[in-house]
């Protein structure tokens, strides 16, 4: 009965009673699966990660990537797991057959994952970075450059990586220095140094490939100047044979708070021998085309954050139901002790974890289907509704879901007391490892301007607009049934008071207050995220409410623990997200106000 | 200009502008002393924990604990350090000179308290854990027992622990089943296997004296049968010499997500050696003195996550002050960097921080101040209101801070970006560190129910109304200046609104529904710390503001800054406890109703 990592019903009522995942298969695309074959390759997946890549996930932490003589090594107990992931061809499972991907849809995918990096995320990272790379060699590249790379990248035959960071450029690549210069053969020499460079080097790959951003010489100041180079750590002959090593050597590893067994690599390009690389797309094309990855990372980074959520949760009730400690409240003291699940405290938390878990499951696939739909849509119009949702969600996807993922699992820490503090249970980890999320591929805070400041604003406001229109058809569904007819309401007026915050900022920032309107960038993605939460747990209720009243034989439970979960959270944690709507609302300019000496120190 | 670990001008303000510390040096007791003394107590605490203590922090933090042959040993870095703390009499600053003290007032040993333990609390704490366990002996041990044991423990020649927890009783002492067993000669025999026991074993000092929780043959079942032992790590003649090495051991150490410089022991009590203890008070009375050291434990854990936070909270600063990257957003894309202080999301987490490390410091000094008052009441009357009030804050300054400092401290790591999550800055050891103080002396969850189950209800809510008595004490001094008089209508809203909300959660449980209202525990604990932080910082505003009438020749920025601070805190916080106090009086119920199988999993 105990489940680990995901909740498996949970998944199956998303796929296929919340959203329609199924009807998938009537599209040509998929038509070579049913969903008899989505669940064995779920369950699949499920039986594989708890076997093989969950068992070695504490060592990994504990044992760590180590950099000897110019080589990072991970940990000694990845490679057999790591071999299996490969042969299980688990890397790229939406992209083409033909180019070494599995034709599945993105919702399949996502409950693959959900078991994979919920297990062991420094690991199967190592196997999922080179479809970003693949990915846009597969958009930008020549043909030459997708023969060079493409398969080898979407198999994880070789490693893929993302050279952004310089020392003095992390949130802003305007500063940033690295150079290329062309060389006679077409190709170009790079120089400088990258840091925090995840998965940078490591030695379960025969060659890493790795996109490089960096300036030609003349090229314009700022981001406009970055074109972007591809720069194999071993050369690819024309041939696809490996050629010499190249001149990129990782020269330090970082020490971290977590993902100890993620190499987080600085890596010097240049010097004694030349670092040789690829230039990809046009030249000063560099941040476009690399956006196009880090859209792709920022929805994996908040989905991380949920996995990591997930798999704590449901640790920490499985600790609750099998703790003794104390007794009950209403017996009083001397009655016999209870299960601690027993105790409205401890079921405060696991209620709280489970309605954001659940809500970001359901978020996660909606989104998922979002960006299905944009390559399914068979008119222009619906594929930029569908692509105006993605690219308003996808920084909320991103800091939401990593910042709730790490208060979960500290959360689940709390729910097992001292023992949650103790490496010898996995929770302490996991709250490691997740604080990564909040801040890798760009910052919460980035997060946060880009959904004020570019997101919301796209179009005139149209996907925000269509997004309330989204969520009032789940209200107008929920207002038919007794059981969610008065949440419904809440989740409705939820709605309209974002819309009337999103509106005062708006105006706010141009009556010439910029900054004060930036000041709530991050509480309004919080906000934002809360009525998501809102509406995902509501349709959730409406679907099992349907559910409940056709009698079903199995299930009630489920059925029931829907209600009650929309219920906690529109009257229990909504509330809260209606005053700090207020204060949006107020938005007091304080924060800009105070001078820098006014701060202290 | 840069400050370290704590704000010493803010600490100034708080001792001497908010608060009047100097009047104590007009009691009998506190004579010896003059501002000027105090100031250079404080000035020497700062540079010994600047100096000695924060260099081998992180060096702690890396080398950890070993246990060698039943032997605890500390990192090496920590015993010069650690000598110069005990030579410097750090100890039990607010004791009895005679006793080993140095008669200084709780807020100045605060004001030390801030420097040491946010340097190195895991080094400090095996110099300040004596002091609790001499407490007890103080207050409850015969004479023959203080002459052994109290200076030599004040003074931490001798350390001090508390052997509370075993493997089946954690936060429920119901369970505990270590046993003792008189002897002919009075003393007692000990068997049973303590866990998670702080400071169980070191080599910092040359004895370790154990207060012991454990049931005499025949003692009533629960809580009620539980006596407590002083049990020796090397036993101790009647002439004060040392005996033999007493059967108490050490058998394991935790492997803990922070406070690595710090042994989390279990202990081992019998077997092939007896291990001897005497007895403390009478039988039975275990618990009642127990909660005597608890107490004291539980502000110092409060006070942890507090000094951390300072701590993270200026390292963040002093980083958002020199790091540059990106442009300013009103001058545009193309302006020259500027450093990220400049930045409102930065500045927004900055003073979010800011805000509750200020709160947190008056919360602090002013639960010291009733402490002292205790003692220095004329009157029983005062006494009980005092100690009141003091009972009624310590599961707020315990939960409250320690939540609120850890996610401080996971603040300033995303202000430092990336730098944020590697070991080379601070403040990611701090985020793990702190953790620990929301677990450790009862859990954050068993705080909550401490206030609203028992503090709520002490002398019918007497503790509490007068709480609210004292608050609107500043809101009516606040209401006579007009820079604070708006915000002070804020504050006495929210004051009654608490007010409400504990009204009725505590019609809820009369009316039957006791776990409904213990559902609600926390979230109450919560939001009556965020009117403690709106009622200190607009206190804070309200001297501030008759200071900046009075034209000071410096300190404007300072003055101005409270104000600044408080109305972030009134405006953009506060509304959100409004919803959130809306949530406890709703009370839903989904809480309890949910069934153990709803849960999933």
């Amino acid at each position: 009965m105990t489940q680990l990592i995901a909740d498996r019903r949970d998944i199956d009522f998303v796929l296929y009673e919340q959203l329609d995942t199924e009807a998938l298969t009537r599209h040509k695309r998929f038509a070579g699966y049913n969903k008899k074959t989505f669940d064995m390759i779920i369950t699949e997946a499920r039986n594989f990660a708890i076997k093989e890549l969950l068992p070695v996930n504490p060592e990994g932490d504990r044992i760590g990537v180590r950099l000897e003589n110019g080589q990072v090594k991970v940990p000694e107990c990845f490679h057999r797991p790591y071999k299996l992931f490969l042969e299980g061809e688990w890397t790229s499972l939406t992209e083409d057959p033909e180019l070494g991907g599995q034709g599945l849809p993105v919702s399949i995918a996502r409950a693959v994952a959900e078991y994979m990096v919920g297990a062991n995320n420094s690991l199967v990272n190592y196997g999922l970075f080179g479809h970003g790379t693949g990915k846009m060699i597969e958009l930008f590249g020549t043909e030459e450059l997708k023969s060079l790379f493409l398969k080898k990248l979407y198999t994880a035959e070789w490693g893929g990586t993302m050279l952004l960071t310089e020392a003095e450029a992390g949130s802003d690549l305007n500063l940033l220095t690295s150079t290329a210069e062309k060389q006679p053969d077409g190709t170009y020499h790079l120089n400088g140094t990258k840091i925090f460079i995840t998965n940078g080097d490591h030695d379960l790959a025969e060659n890493i490939i790795h996109p490089v951003l960096a300036r030609l010489e003349g090229a314009p100041k700022g981001t406009k100047g970055i074109s972007i180079f591809i720069v194999p750590k071993i050369w690819v002959n024309p041939d696809g044979t490996l050629g010499e090593r190249n001149g990129i050597a990782c020269t330090g590893i970082e020490e971290k708070m977590g993902i100890h067994a993620s190499s987080t690599c600085t890596l010097a390009m240049g010097g004694k021998t030349p670092c040789r690389g690829f230039l990809l797309g046009e030249e000063n094309q560099g941040m476009k085309i690399m956006f196009h990855m880090m859209n792709e990372a920022r929805l994996a980074v908040g989905f991380q954050g949920f996995a990591f959520a997930s798999a704590a949760y449901l640790y920490a009730l499985n600790y609750a139901r099998e703790r003794i400690q104390g007794y009950d409240i209403e017996a009083g003291k001397g009655s016999d002790p209870v299960t601690i699940i027993q105790h409205p405290d401890v079921r405060r938390m696991l209620l709280w974890m489970k309605a954001h878990v659940d809500g970001m499951r359901s978020f996660m696939y909606y989104a998922g289907e979002c960006l299905e739909n944009i390559g399914l849509a068979e008119t222009d119009e619906k594929r930029a509704f569908y692509q105006g949702l993605a690219d308003l969600f996808i920084p909320v996807v991103k800091a939401y879901s990593s910042d709730r993922g790490f208060e979960i699992c500290a959360q689940a820490m709390q729910v097992y007391g001292g023992y949650g503090y103790s490496k010898e249970y996995p929770v302490e980890q996991y709250t490691r490892d997740a604080k990564i999320a909040s801040i890798y591929e760009g910052t919460n805070g980035i997060q946060a301007m880009d959904l004020l400041g570019r997101k919301m604003t796209m179009n005139n406001g149209k996907a925000f607009m269509d997004f309330l229109g989204e969520l009032k058809k789940t209200v107008a569904m929920a207002k038919e049934i007794d059981a969610t007819k008065a949440m419904a309401d809440e989740v409705e007026k939820a709605a309209n008071k974002l819309g009337k915050s999103a509106m005062h900022l708006g105006s706010v920032a141009m009556a010439g207050g910029i900054k004060r309107a930036f000041a709530y960038a991050t509480p309004f993605l919080e906000v934002m995220g809360d009525v998501i939460m809102a509406w995902m747990l509501l349709w959730r209720a409406a679907v099992a409410s349907k559910k409940l009243a056709e009698g079903p034989k199995k299930d009630m439970d489920f059925y029931q623990g829907q209600l009650k979960t929309a219920e906690f959270f529109i009257y229990t944690i909504l509330p809260g997200t209606f005053g700090k709507m207020d204060a949006i609302n107020i938005a007091n300019n304080a924060v800009n106000e105070i001078t820098e000496a006014q701060f202290g120190g």
